[in-house]
């Protein structure tokens, strides 16, 4: 495609590079929290490229401009962005800096903006450049805002208070443990920038970023137990500022920059994850002490205590009969044909929001229809928009946020009759998420040790799915959230070396991708629970499935299943029944309790 | 325990210490390849304090000793070592380092044999000592060996030519492909210092090491594909310098540390787990370029040829006649009772040796009686054997060195009736045996990823094993091996990041012990072998399973295993029963068929 509007918009970049006496720029999908959504205001790849995923990175230079995607955008960024203007650049095989240093001549200066980088990013493209005898300059204000005139502005919505009755313990408590940690290192202060972090360490809310109830906000934590915030004047109401208290000190979020100057002589921890490579740089400069560590609001804050887990629960159970009020629907009502991914997925956020209680999807609605089922990641619009047809498989992968927690569950159905390929593959799938949900393991196990259980009966038949069985997930805050996961330890998205502890909670979802043909997930929530065992001699720990909603027996092959796994599946849908049914109308109701029937039990003898 | 020998030999010690003006010393159990198992004149740490273990070190200081050892040693040191000698240290809790930074004065001189030791280590220490302004010496000859009057010498056996048609491959094509990786990565040569290496890159054997049949010997491997081996004159054999051929040049072993210094300007390859400290001193000084780099023979030395894969093969059905006729034996003879550990072990051996082509046993048998099963690396000697009694389980751990190939096997049996938690116990044990053994895994999978399978029906009982679940396994060679390994991912015997590739040989080797009465362990060795899977859509790699002895079928509870499961133990038994049975006699083949006889199948109902 060729594209008149982004081709003057790299022009006028070009010139305000040229007019700031630089020769080329780097454009991240990145914000000065390093989020992994940002707001409009930070979508600067979006408006000079035209690409509309949610990871990537544009470069800039005199001659020449390249994106740079992973594979799940192999094929989106050729629609979308103008291969005239720029190089499709494919990651991790190739990198910006590998780019950058095969196209820079020497003598050429490249910028960066150091509030949207990690300072160990930028120190290796510096050295990439200076080995060609090019330069990377940290630039004082971004030259893309400079070139984006209706570029909006970030958002002014206020942050409101997350009670203690729902977050289970005060902000004042959690800022306790904080300063103990940084007296037990020896710190002075600790530099939060992560949006969750400061969220949970302030039992603030906010809406500033989509599907995240985060409001944009730094924040300093100090030994003594109080707290410098920074943030946007006008997003404090009083509310809010008798919730803070005396211990914090509210500053505009301009002020922080010099806040970090003033730290001079003290030691700082700062998380070189999270913190982008102008903090470092101001601390630097100010000659206060950096120690780095991961931000230590991660670990607490991903175990959540009983009251979160209690409220997870419960919009669990809220969440659970909006879907399965749904599924009914789309029994009903997709064979019929005229429904496609669209209007699917406008239904299934409208019996969200008839509970109430619905403050946000928790990220945008997968709703895949046949082979667009087969991109894990699809996000539907207008242009990729599918027909839900008949003999096809519909994957609906969605979530909400409530105010007492966080959800996201898959679902695949057959669309009238599923071959026996489907059925084969789904119940593999099945048999993985249910090994998963009934592992037990010692303290101290680590996410990637489990992975296995979840595609073994995969792999026995040579197939896999690219991509982990299992991510963190917040308590009212973000869907994607470490350091807890469940994945194979080296890869694109490999596990990380954290533990699984006891309150975390984690998607199990397994899955399976026939390119061009269907795409099967199933996915449930679970809570990391001890587990009580008769002569137990280690301290075990196991997952508690926290999400309700049938999974469609019409794919389940019984005699693929074990007893034991047939066992699993019984007592889930009656569970499900248990927990959803009172909310149910009487049609629904009936609905449910037949496709929380017991499932038809083949010969065990395939099941290992 | 109070030992007058130790303490003259510790005086003695402290006196050579004080001559050469040291204040301490450290005396690992090493030798100058940095080999798991030391000849007899490398034993230091045993004639210093009596120690029998095969890991520990220990520490002098002018008025405290330390030995430190693990967790697997904690009972025996306290037998073994004077505890008004020395103090006992645990590590990895504790360490070296911090034992003497505990205990060092400023100004003082702590010596360490730079022949023994890694250089990693040694900077370490040398910071730990310096912190306290203490100073850590490398000494010129080991002032163990000054004090120690009956120090045995080195081995004087002559090497063996391992001919191609037992290598499967020319010592002259490994060197070439040696030489291609120094091109490949732009140096000239690499030091070559862990034996079973030199026997590999050289297709040589020696008798230098208990179990090990290796020589004595370093080598310097060159890009031109020529190489320099370094080795007693006398261990070199007409036989072994025509095989050798005119592109290796042999030199008396004592030229080593000159030739490293002759390195000047080259850039050379030493692997810092396999080289000693003294090494990269000499090649520092000598101006050469050091680059690190794992030690090239690791990894081709792991994949094992055809010709190597069969012969390991054949030397394990040979080897498994042996243990069924063993197996055969025990039933006849333990239950009148009067056997004991000792005597069993010696029975075994001879079973081997009957086959006339046993070279060595390949480790230490572990014959273990009633609760000595329970401490997985138990040695019998005259100190702890124990008779083998009615009502209890025998774990006998033992293997062979062929000619063809090396051998690792473990069976459990019940002497007279075992009892239900037995029984349960074995089962959940073999149960995961049989997982690992029937898993299906994509390329680039990491033992540690695998692990979980064989612990998963123990830990769903909240019970584990503490130690790794496979090895690597030497062809002829080592019967531990790395780079390969199945285990967690973190801990005291961890697993490593090297994916399992086809051709590598493991063990499969759960098991669970009860301290103090019993122990249970199910081993077989396997070959990693490509999968041919219809409709595969990766590469996928299983395992061959090539030890074959009856696993006793009266520890089995049938209720537990599922349908696959007993398929499985079935289909092992009828293949033990048509590999052994040709070179068994009448009684013993009617024996093994009773033994191979199948299972009997109760309800899957709690088989996962």
């Amino acid at each position: 495609m060729s594209s008149p509007v982004h081709a003057d918009r790299l022009a006028r970049l070009r010139a305000a590079l040229a007019a700031r006496g630089l020769d080329g720029f780097v454009i991240p999908i990145s914000d000065e929290h390093m989020s992994e959504y940002v707001g409009d205001y930070a979508q600067r790849m979006a408006w000079l490229t035209g690409f509309g995923g949610s990871a990537g990175t544009a470069a800039v230079l005199p001659e020449r401009a390249a994106v740079f995607v992973d594979g799940r955008y192999t094929v989106q960024v050729r629609d979308q962005v103008d291969g005239a203007l720029f190089d499709y650049v494919g990651v991790p095989q190739s990198s910006v800096a590998e780019w950058l240093g095969a196209h820079v001549s020497a003598g050429q200066k490249v910028g960066y903006d150091p509030w949207l980088h990690g300072i160990d990013w930028a120190r290796a493209l510096e050295q990439a450049l200076a080995a060609k005898g090019a330069q990377l300059v940290a630039v004082d204000s971004n030259p893309v805002d400079a070139a984006w005139e209706d570029q909006p502005a970030p958002s002014d919505a206020v942050v409101t208070v997350h009670d203690t009755s729902l977050a289970g313990q005060s902000a004042v408590e959690k800022r306790a443990i904080i300063a103990d940690w940084l007296k037990a290192k020896g710190l002075d202060t600790t530099v939060m920038t992560a949006l969750d972090s400061v969220a949970w360490a302030f039992n603030i809310r906010g809406s500033d970023v989509t599907h995240t109830p985060v409001g944009l906000a730094f924040a300093l934590l100090h030994a003594d137990a109080t707290a410098d915030l920074f943030i946007a004047p006008g997003k404090i109401t009083d509310a809010v500022r008798t919730h803070l208290g005396n211990s914090v000190r509210v500053h505009d979020r301009a002020a922080f920059e010099p806040a970090l100057a003033a730290l001079a002589g003290k030691k700082v921890a700062v998380d070189p994850d999270r913190a982008v490579a102008a903090i470092f740089t101001a601390l630097d400069q100010a000659g206060a002490g950096i120690a780095r560590h991961r931000d230590p609001a991660v670990l607490p804050k991903a175990i959540k205590n009983a009251v979160e887990l209690d409220g997870t629960r419960a919009a669990h159970v809220r969440d659970g009969v909006a879907v399965a009020r749904f599924l009914k629907w789309m029994e009903d009502v997709a064979p019929q044909g005229g429904l496609d991914e669209l209007g699917a997925a406008a239904k299934l956020k409208a019996f969200r929001e008839e509970s109430g209680a619905l403050v946000d999807l928790s990220f945008d609605t997968i709703s895949a229809a046949g082979p667009n089922g087969a991109l894990p990641h699809y996000k539907v619009d207008e242009t990729t928009n599918r027909a839900i047809e008949t003999g096809t498989l519909y994957l609906v992968d969605s979530g909400g946020q409530y105010a007492d927690g966080t959800t996201d569950i898959t679902r695949t159905i057959a669309i009238g009759r599923p071959t026996a390929e489907m059925r084969r593959r789904f119940t593999q799938v099945l048999k993985g998420h249910i090994a998963l949900a009934m592992a037990r393991f010692p303290t101290g196990t680590r996410g990637s040790q489990l992975d296995i259980l979840a595609r073994q009966y995969l792999w026995a038949d040579g197939v896999d799915y690219a991509h982990g069985t299992g991510h963190g997930v917040g308590a009212y805050l973000a869907v994607h959230e470490g350091p807890q996961r469940i994945a194979k330890p080296a890869g694109g998205q490999a596990g990380t070396e954290e533990p699984l502890h006891a309150g975390m909670i984690l998607s199990n979802e397994p899955g399976y991708y026939k390119a061009g043909h269907f795409g099967i997930r199933i996915e449930n929530l679970v809570i990391v629970v001890p587990q009580c065992i008769d002569g137990a001699e280690e301290e075990m720990l196991g997952f508690e499935t926290i999400t309700f909603a049938p999974i469609a027996r019409d794919l389940i092959d019984g005699a693929l299943l074990s007893a034991v796994e047939a066992d699993w599946i019984d007592a889930y849908h009656a569970d499900v029944l248990a927990k959803l049914a009172p909310a149910m109308d009487a049609a629904t109701g009936e609905w449910l309790a037949a496709a929380c029937a017991p499932v038809e039990r083949g010969s065990a003898a395939l099941a290992a």
